[in-house]
C-alpha cells in the first residue's frame, strides 16, 4: 500500500485524537479572544492550508460572526508594508511549521499586540515558537508529499475552535462523530473511486465546483489532483463561475461536483442541472439523490452530517480518486515531480 | 473592428475621464474613512470586480495600513449568517450594479453601520443606491461581453481613493500618467499580441504567474482567455504555484508570466528561470530585460510606472492576447458561448 492511501485511512483515527486532545487549549484560546474583544481573523497559510483557510471563512463568519481575511504574505515579507492589525486573531497554518512567510505575519502580529494562533503539526516549529496559542494536528508524520491526514486536521481545528466559541453542547457532539462518518466516506467511496479514475483516464482539464463550506473543498480536490496526477482542474464556487468560465462547458467536459444538502444545495444544484444539460461529464459527491442522479460516477456522503462539518468527509472521495488515477495513469502518487515536502516560500 | 477591440482602445480616455471628474468623492470619501476610524475593508465583488477587490488587498494594505477581506457574499444570502462589520469600510464592486448578492453585502453593512461604498458604471443602479458613498467608472456602455475598459477603471477608482487616503502628491501625478502610460501599452503590444496567438493556436492548458499587486492582473488575463479563447490558464502567485502545482510543469508546459520589476520581482523571476529550466512555453509582460530574455514572446511594459500602478498596463496585453487568439481560432470574441452581460447570481 503506497504512504498516500496509508495516511488517508489514518484520518479517522487523527481526527479522534485531536478533538480529545486539544479541546482545551481551543477553549482557552476561546477565553482570550472574548476577552480581547476581536473584531476580525487574519490568515495565513499556502497550499492545503490555505484550503483550510477557506472554510475558516465560512465557519467562523457563520457561527462566531467574526469576519475572515486571508492574509497577502507578500504585503509583510517582499514589500514589507504590513497592515495595521488592532482586534484581530492572526492565524498561521502550516503543516511543518515551517515556512518563512507565515511565521513572518504571525510574528507582526505579535509585534503589533495582536492575539495569535499557530496551527501545525509540529510543536517544535518556529510557528509554534512564534505564536502566543497554538494548537496541534496530532497527525504523526505525513510521509506522503500530498496533504491529506493534516488537511482535514486543520479543518477539525479550526471547528473545535469555532464550537469552543459558540460554546454549544449540540455543535461540540456532531463534530465529535465526525471520525466516524470519515470512515464510512472511506469505506463508501473505495468503489467510485476505482471507476471515476478509469472514466478520466484520458481526462486532459476540467472543474471542480463547491459552494460556501464546500468552497474550499473544491479547492483541495483541485489541488490533490494537479499535484499527484497532473491534471489541471479549475476550482470554482457556483456563483463565480457564472461570471464568465461557464464560457467553458461544452459536450463531455469534465466537472466535479461537490453538493451536499444544506443552505448552498439549491444554487450548485442548478449549476448541476445546466452543466448537466450542456452534455458534461459529471462526478457527484452528495448525500442528496437529486444531485447524485445527474452523476456518471456517484459519491454517496454519509447522512445526518450538518452542513458546516461536511468538508471533512467530502474531501475524501476526492483524494481517493486522486490515489486511483494516478495509480491508473502509472504515476507514483507518494513522489510527484519536482515537489518537496517542506516547501519554504516568502 | 470588434466591440472587444473598440473597447480596449478606449481605455486610455476613459481613465483620464475618470481621474478627473471623481477625484472630489474621493477625497470626500477619505475624510469619512479617517473620521470613522475604520480597521479594514470587507469587499463584496464576482468575476473581473472581484479581480480589481484582489488588486485592493495590496493597494490599501501597503499604502494605507488596511488589511482587506473578500466578501464570502453566500455568508449574506444563501446562509443568512452574516459577520459582524463594526468599523469595517464595506465595498461592493460591479459594472451593472445589479448583482443581488454583491447588493446583499453592502446592504448588510449599512444595516450594521458600516461606513459602505460602491463602485459601479452606474449611477441609477440598485447598488449605487443601496450604498453610503459611490465612486462612478465613467466608462460608458460596456458592449462586449468580457470587462476590459470597465476593470482597468475599477483599478483606477481604487488606486485614486488609496493616494486620497494616503494624501501623497506624487502617487497623484503617477496615478495621472496612467492614460499616457496605457495608450503606450496599448501600441507596444499590438504585435507581440499576434505573435502570442499564433504560437498559442493549439494550446489547451497552462497557468499565469503574477505576485503582490499583479495577482490581480494574472487572476484577470486567466479570466480573459476562459471567457472569449475558452482556454483554461489557471492563475496563481509565484509562492502558491511551489507549494503542489509546480508539479504540473513539463516540457512545452504553456505558462504566462505577468513580472515588472519592484518588490515581487526577484522571486517571480525565481520561478521564470525554474520553469525555463524546465522547457516550459515561456510568454512575458514586463518592464525588465532580465525577465523579457527569458521569453518566446515578449511583451514590454513602458518604464517609469511604479509597481502599484502597473497592473493598469500589465492587463492591456492579456487583453489584446485574448482577442487576437479568438480571432485566430475563428471564435467570435463579442459573444463567447452561454454567457450574458448582467449575471444575476445569490
Amino acid at each position: 500500500m503506497t504512504l498516500l492511501e496509508q495516511e488517508i485511512r489514518e484520518q479517522p483515527a487523527v481526527l479522534a485524537r485531536l478533538i480529545d486532545s486539544q479541546a482545551e487549549a481551543a477553549r482557552k484560546l476561546a477565553r482570550a479572544i472574548r476577552e480581547r474583544g476581536i473584531q476580525y481573523i487574519l490568515i495565513a497559510a499556502r497550499g492545503s492550508s490555505d484550503n483550510a483557510a477557506r472554510y475558516a471563512q465560512y465557519l467562523f463568519g457563520a457561527h462566531n460572526r467574526l469576519p475572515v481575511a486571508l492574509a497577502t504574505p507578500s504585503l509583510f515579507t517582499l514589500y514589507q508594508q504590513p497592515p495595521r492589525l488592532q482586534n484581530a486573531l492572526v492565524i498561521g497554518i502550516s503543516q511543518s511549521g515551517q515556512g518563512p512567510d507565515i511565521v513572518k505575519v504571525v510574528e507582526e502580529g505579535r509585534r503589533q499586540g495582536a492575539l495569535t494562533l499557530a496551527i501545525t503539526n509540529y510543536p517544535d516549529s518556529p510557528l509554534a515558537a512564534t505564536a502566543e496559542h497554538c494548537l496541534f494536528l496530532e497527525a504523526g508524520e505525513e510521509r506522503s508529499l500530498a496533504a491529506t491526514k493534516t488537511y482535514t486536521a486543520q479543518l477539525a481545528v479550526l471547528a473545535l475552535l469555532s464550537t469552543a466559541l459558540s460554546d454549544d453542547g449540540a455543535r461540540t457532539e456532531a463534530l465529535q462523530r465526525m471520525p466516524e462518518a470519515v470512515q464510512t466516506t472511506l469505506d463508501r467511496a473505495a468503489e467510485p473511486a476505482l471507476r471515476a479514475a478509469e472514466r478520466w483516464l484520458h481526462a486532459e482539464q476540467g472543474v471542480v465546483i463547491g459552494r460556501g463550506y464546500n468552497y474550499a473543498t473544491a479547492f483541495e480536490i483541485a489541488l490533490k489532483l494537479a499535484e499527484i496526477v497532473y491534471l489541471p482542474l479549475q476550482p470554482y464556487s457556483s456563483a463565480d463561475f457564472r461570471h464568465g468560465p461557464f464560457a467553458l462547458v461544452e459536450a463531455n467536459f469534465p466537472a466535479l461536483f461537490v453538493v451536499p444538502g444544506g443552505s448552498t444545495f439549491g444554487d450548485v444544484f442548478n449549476l448541476l442541472e445546466a452543466m448537466h444539460r450542456c452534455g458534461a461529464d459529471l462526478l457527484v459527491i452528495s448525500d442528496e439523490v437529486a444531485a447524485l442522479e445527474r452523476g456518471a460516477v456517484r459519491f454517496l456522503l454519509p447522512p445526518d452530517v450538518p452542513e458546516w462539518l461536511t468538508p471533512l468527509t467530502a474531501v475524501v472521495p476526492g483524494q481517493l480518486m486522486a490515489l486511483r488515477l494516478a495509480e491508473a495513469r502509472g504515476l507514483d502518487p507518494d513522489s510527484p515531480r519536482s515537489l518537496q515536502k517542506v516547501t519554504k516560500t516568502i
